[in-house]
This record gives structure tokens, C-alpha cells and sequence, in this order.
């Protein structure tokens, strides 16, 4: 606090960061209003030079350094909106240290230190907030970790990738083929120019994590996710699976949660058309957290975008704020991680689940039989059998197929990864067969 | 505080209360653990004896009358659970009086008496909880006063009661008319004996009106609100405006802000089949906030029952415990209430909005021409008129009629009553029309 006003450092002035700008210019007064403090940012650190207008009058001072901020005395929050995650880790640790709040937005970073940095919150008395780390502008953080504070949570999903939502979205509605689909997303500034972080998962896993941490209060770890990446993805299935199924294809991260038991996991899964997930386009995001007493709670909104994310790191700055003037900061823990607890994180070998599994067969004479017979011997029921008679082009071959789709009934997973290993020594598939997973999510 | 325990009197046990009891038996150990404290159900006051089993090894004092209860020094928090309008305010205005902090569901009560309770609760540092007053346990009041609270709110609305929704979902899917419905809704007990309160939009209006005065920091009164009930509803229009115009009929509250200025109604109204909304059936919930930089945010789930409620009521008793045991209870406002800011209400008259207008013809002969003369004499312009051929029987006559639809572009809604008014001149209708706006809710 200075001249009766919290101040505020921001470490980290790219598209987010210059989302908090635009709002904390917007809305000033507002949110001071509601905060019930004066507000003041103080500095602003950030790899190039800024021109920053003064805001509420009061120009913030520009360093190329982010150690000046958090070295500044009178800097009551530091909000670090760097990413990745060197020199952010260093930064939240370095500001709880100086006995500084923080705000964040950096999901990879909390995910792989999630112990480090709540454990240093708690010696230190700081609070670390996080809202736009998830879900950007949907307040799902606050939710489960307060809202829904009364429930033993039993389940959670989401879709909390906009790039493999933006990208499954004009697959599905539009017919493109993955790289087009790919491209599109890069064109309309959803997808990075390596887009490889979202298209495999590691981006959802990390979001995951973070939840499944929040509900369990101990450490669900990125290693701890089984995560497949969308690479792969054929058109073919998902046009078969909305119209002959009435599936829709959407990159799913879902934790179950047992007393210690976790089974979190980051796919492709097919979910029923009905279901409220199945109009989640483009760069939407949404979560359904299944709490004991209160059954399925659904978050929806964006989850990128400059501005989405900036309204939750405001958000969580002016809780921050309204501790730190009622002189409460770090009072109460916002976290509630106990380093005692420990998980067990299931396998996903045992995990009973319904699989589609699209096989690619050279010639149909004799293979459909031979498909069929290998999924019994692994004691894996059928629901249904697809024949198709329209072919397809495997992407990287010139020579044609037809497809055999096979529906399962709940089967583990080690079963049907056994069966599909086994299906390589069928003569006259292509390759591997297409595998996603089938979640009715009731 | 009492042996390192908060505290907690809860007064009135219905259903809500009983689920509260059933979530502290089952899950006390895991609440305790993340509110970082012990909880003590101290006493219950309830009309009826009840048979109260012990809660942490301990068990609850009984009593019929609710004033011991307010009366105990050593009560943190007293959970309101009566409901309606007295004695539940007084229970409310002496617990913060005798310096308790409060967790309650009464929807009439904060509605009705939203200034002097929150007056009342600056006045003695005392805080009022009440996620469960809107939306069951779906944590939307606290998405909307503290995970949005960077963004002006500039529109939310939602479907916001169960009995209306489920009513208008059994009437659309299965073709049941309005009686038989609401019928079903009492059976499936989701409706009271006398629903009134419901079905004329009284208690989405109070809900309305709680979420409007979160948004504005002021007090958006019941009677602010333009409320038109469900009565009188028929299914020809439901099936008409879903199968020929791809709209569905749902009770919506909604408010629209503008600076100082609020518009904010309860009534039916067709939203396009594919919002998120359409998908909101039965006993659900859900919610749009939209604010200046998130955009819009949806919350859904269960908004009514015993244990969706209850999750939110102890989900408000642990963030009061949290705060009760670390000794800052009070220390700020939970609700950011301003006296002195005035709200502009605007009247219903000259907002513009489309609308659909259902006239019933006895004889075809001419009246198109003079409805449609009508329509354009009071400058409402016409986006589609549908005569159908099939004919239709109004409820309270034997006669056919045949049905004339226009909808219409963008009206004040003054223009749009005062041609419905002199409809009535119109010879061969057979009363006024019925009348539905149309939200695009984009």
C-alpha cells in the first residue's frame, strides 16, 4: 500500500497482459468501487518497451526486469503473466518470499510445481490465484475450489483446449481434413505457429491437473494424465460417428475421482450429440464438475482470448486487493493442498470404458471375420459391427480401403490395446486401427 | 467459537435443512479439512420436532423456537431456512444485531429487502451468504459478484425456475397441455400445491431481481421487474414456433444494463432451438452473465432439491467458518450494496424487441388483411406471417378457429400492446392474441 492505494506489478505484457491494461484503463473507477480500495499499477516488466498510458492518472514505471517489481517495496501484487515456465516459477516463488500476493495465469508452471508453489504460499502467508490458468474468463477455479467447496467431488471434464475444440469444430461442421482444419485455427489466431503443445494434449493436461489438484487437495501430477494428442484424426470418423452413431468428436479432459483414487485422462472421446458439450464450438471451453450433493455443474464461455483471460486475472487482483487493504492478505490459504495426502493414480489398464475402433481393411474377404473373432478372443463385447461399403484413402497410401467400425460395450482398456497390437498380424489391414472413446458423460 | 469449533444454529429444517444435516453427517470430516477448522451444528430450530442424529460425535440442541438460537452467544452462524417473508427477515436482522454471520436461501426476504439487510450487515460488519437463493446449487451468485467482478455486467438472463422450465419442457417434448403439465410437475413434486408463486413469474422475479442488484451495486426491487406469468400458455404455439420457426419457448429472466440504467422482465419467450438454453430441461437451471470483457459466461445445473441447495448453503457456512475461525469475519462486505447509487428503471414501453403475435380467426375472410393493416398502422414492421391451415380450439370455447402468426422485425413493445389492444375492435377474432417475444439471445 502507498498513498492509500494497492499497488500492483505486472511481470509480462503480451496479449493478456495487455487485456488487464485495456480493463484496468476501462473500468477503473468500477472496480475500485467494488473492490473497495484504490487501485494503482505501479509497474509494468515486459521483454520490450511499452508505450503505457497513465491510468487513473498515474503512469506505471517500465522495467526490462522483472526483479525491480518484485524488489519494490510498496508492490502489494505482482501479476505474472509471462508463461512458460522459466523465469515465471522464479518470479511467484520470489514474490511470495518478499511477502508479496500473487496472480497468475501460467498453467503450466502450477501444474508441474504445483507442491512447490503452495507450499511456499503457506510458509510465506501469500495467496496465489490462478482463475484465467483454466477456462479463461469462466470463473471454474473459483467454483470448484469455493462454490462447490460443500461437495466430495467425484468427477470432472472439460473442454479446455480451444485449439483442438476450434479445430474438431470445422472438421465436424465443415468437413475439413485435420491440416486445413489445423490451418484455420492458425489463421484465426487460435492455434500457435507450433501448434504442437495444444494438438498433443500437454495444454489440457496441465489445465487438468490443476482441477483434479484443486478437488483432490493433494498433487495430481501432468505425468499422472494419460493424455493422447489429436494428431492422426480422420475426417471419415467423425462424419461415421455423427451421422450413424450420433457421437460427436470433442477433446476431452475428464478425472474420476474414488476416495484416494484418481483416473484422469486427456483424449478424443466421442460423446452423445445431446449432450450440452456437443455446442461447445470453436474457441469455447466448458466444464462439468460432479459434486456429491449437487450432481452435474456446468461452466461455459471462452476460454482464450485477450480479454476473457484478462477479466479473471482482474478478477482474482481485486480479491487480492480487497485483502491486502483490509490487511488479511494471506490470512486464509486460497489452496488447500495438504503435501500428506497421498493419491493413488489408477492405471489405465483396468479402466472400463466403450471403444470405437475403425479398422481399415485392404480387402473385406475374410477380415471382417478375422476382426471380429480377434475382439472376442480378447472377452471384449461388441454393441455393434459397421460394415461400410463407401471406401477411404488412408492419408499416407494411394490405395483404397473400407472401413469396418466395431462399437464395444464397457471393455478395459488393456483388453482392447491388446487387441489392437494383435490386429497388426491381420493380413490386409492397413495399419492401426482408428481408437477413440466413447463417454456417454449421464 | 466454542472448544475450537464454529459454531452454526440452524433455523428451519425442511428440505433444505435436512440436506444440509445429510451433506455435515456424510462429508464432516472432508469440510472440516477444507474450511481449516472444526464445525459444530449447535443447535436446529425447526416448527417439528425432529429426530436428529449426532454430528461429529455430537449432537444438536433442539428447539421450537428460533430466538435461542439467535440468543446464544456462542452461535458463529445462523443458517435461515424458513423461507418466506416472516419471521425468516427477523431471524436475519437479529442474527447480524447480536453479531452472527448469516448463510441463507430466502429469495423473498433479499429480494424484497435487499437495502435494509445489507445496510444492516455494513452496519454491524456482518456478513449475508446466499448462493443457494438463485440457481439451487449452481454457484452463479458468486461467479457473478466475485469471479466476474473485473467486467461491467451488461445483460444476464436465465432460466431461473424449475417449475416453469419443467412445465414448458414437458409441454414441448411430449405434447402435454399446459393442466396436464403442471400436473406432472406437482406429481414429480417440482411444484407446490398452490404454484402461483411460480407460474405467475414471482419467484424467478426475485431471483432476477437479487442477480440485478449484484450486477448494479444498487437495489433492482421486485417491482422493477416487467413479469408477465405462464397462465394461458398454449401448446399450439410451442409446437408452432418450434417446428415452423426453430424457436423454443422457455420462462426467461433477463436484465439488460446501461450505465445507471436497468431493464429487467420475466416472461416466455422463444430463444433459438440451437442456444444452450434449449437444451435446459426439467428441474435445470442456468445462467448467462455477459460482461464487458468475458463476454457471455454460462453456469448451469440442478436449481432445485433437497442436496443441490444444501450444497450451496454449507459451501456459504464453510467460507464463513473459514472466516469466523481465522477471526475475519466482517472485515469486508460480501456484497459491495451503495445506497446512494440510483438505478434508472427503464419501462417496458419503448424497448425494442420481436415479437410473435398468434391471433385466432373465426373466419379467415378478410381479417388477415385487417390484422396485417393493424400491425403496419402502428408502425410495427412484419417479418413473417403464417396462416396455417389446421384449425384450433381456445381453450375456454368450442368454436374453431383459424390461426394467423406474425412475427415481427424489431418493435417497441408499447406499439406492439397498443395494436393488440385495438385488435380487440377487429371483428371475427377471438380475443387477444397470444403474445411471446422473441430474444436471439446472440
Amino acid at each position: 500500500m502507498k498513498n492509500g492505494a494497492v499497488q500492483i506489478g505486472l511481470v509480462g505484457c503480451g496479449v493478456v497482459g495487455n487485456g488487464v491494461v485495456r480493463i484496468l484503463q476501462k473500468n477503473l473507477e468500477l472496480l475500485e468501487a467494488k473492490a473497495g480500495t484504490k487501485l494503482h499499477l505501479a509497474w509494468v516488466a515486459s521483454r520490450r518497451k511499452k508505450p503505457l498510458p497513465p491510468i487513473g492518472g498515474i503512469r506505471p514505471l517500465f522495467t526490462k526486469n522483472w526483479r525491480d517489481v518484485v524488489a519494490d517495496p510498496d508492490v502489494d501484487i505482482i501479476v505474472e503473466l509471462i508463461g512458460g515456465e522459466e523465469p515465471a516459477k522464479t518470479v511467484i516463488l520470489s514474490a511470495l518470499k518478499a511477502g508479496k500476493q500473487v496472480a497468475t495465469a501460467n498453467k503450466a508452471v502450477l501444474a508441474r510445481h504445483w507442491e512447490e508453489i503452495f507450499t511456499t504460499a503457506q510458509a510465506t502467508r501469500g495467496l496465489v490465484y490462478f482463475e484465467a490458468a483454466v477456462g479463461g474468463g469462466i470463473p471454474v477455479v473459483q467454483g470448484l475450489n469455493e462454490g462447490l467447496a460443500a461437495n466430495r467431488i467425484q468427477r470432472l471434464y472439460g473442454i479446455v483446449n480451444g485449439t483442438t475444440n476450434y479445430i474438431l469444430t470445422r472438421m465436424s461442421e465443415e468437413g475439413l481434413r485435420f491440416s486445413a482444419a489445423l490451418k484455420a485455427a492458425q489463421v484465426a489466431g487460435f492455434a500457435e505457429a507450433d501448434p504442437s503443445f495444444d494438438i498433443d494434449g500437454v495444454d489440457a493436461a496441465h489445465k487438468l491437473a490443476i482441477l483434479a489438484s484443486l478437488a483432490t487437495g493433494g498433487w495430481v501430477k501432468v505425468e499422472d494424465v494419460h493424455r493422447e494428442g489429436l494428431t492422426n484424426l480422420d475426417l471419415w470418423d467423425i462424419k461415421f460417428a455423427r451421422r450413424r452413431l450420433g457421437l460427436v468428436a470433442k477433446s476431452l479432459a475428464l478425472a474420476d475421482f474414488n476416495g484416494d483414487e484418481v483416473y484422469a485422462r486427456v483424449h478424443t472421446t466421442l460423446i452423445p450429440e445431446n449432450h450440452p458439450f456437443a455446442t461447445v464450438r470453436n474457441e469455447y471451453n466448458a466444464a462439468v464438475i460432479h459434486g456429491d450433493a449437487v450432481g452435474d455443474v456446468m461452466f461455459y464461455g471462452k476460454g482464450a482470448g485477450a480479454m476473457p483471460s484478462a477479466s479473471a486475472v482482474v478478477s482474482d487482483v481485486m480479491y487480492l486487493a480487497r485483502q491486502v487493504a483490509g490487511g488479511m492478505a494471506g490470512r486464509l490459504p486460497y489452496v488447500m493442498f495438504d503435501g500428506k495426502r497421498k493419491l493413488k493414480i489408477l492405471e489405465p489398464k483396468n479402466k472400463q470404458l466403450r471403444h470405437y475402433l475403425r479398422f481399415s481393411a485392404a480387402d473385406r474377404t475374410g477380415i471382417l471375420a478375422a476382426v471380429t473373432q480377434l475382439i472376442s478372443k480378447h472377452d471384449i463385447s461388441i454393441s455393434s459391427v459397421h460394415q461400410e461399403d463407401n471406401t477411404l484413402t488412408e492419408s499416407d497410401v494411394v490405395k483404397k480401403f473400407v472401413p469396418i467400425v466395431i462399437v464395444t460395450h464397457e471393455a478395459p482398456e488393456g483388453a482392447v490395446q491388446a487387441a489392437i497390437k494383435e490386429s497388426r498380424r491381420i493380413r490386409g489391414l492397413s495399419r492401426s486401427p482408428v481408437h477413440l472413446r466413447i463417454e456417454s458423460l449421464g
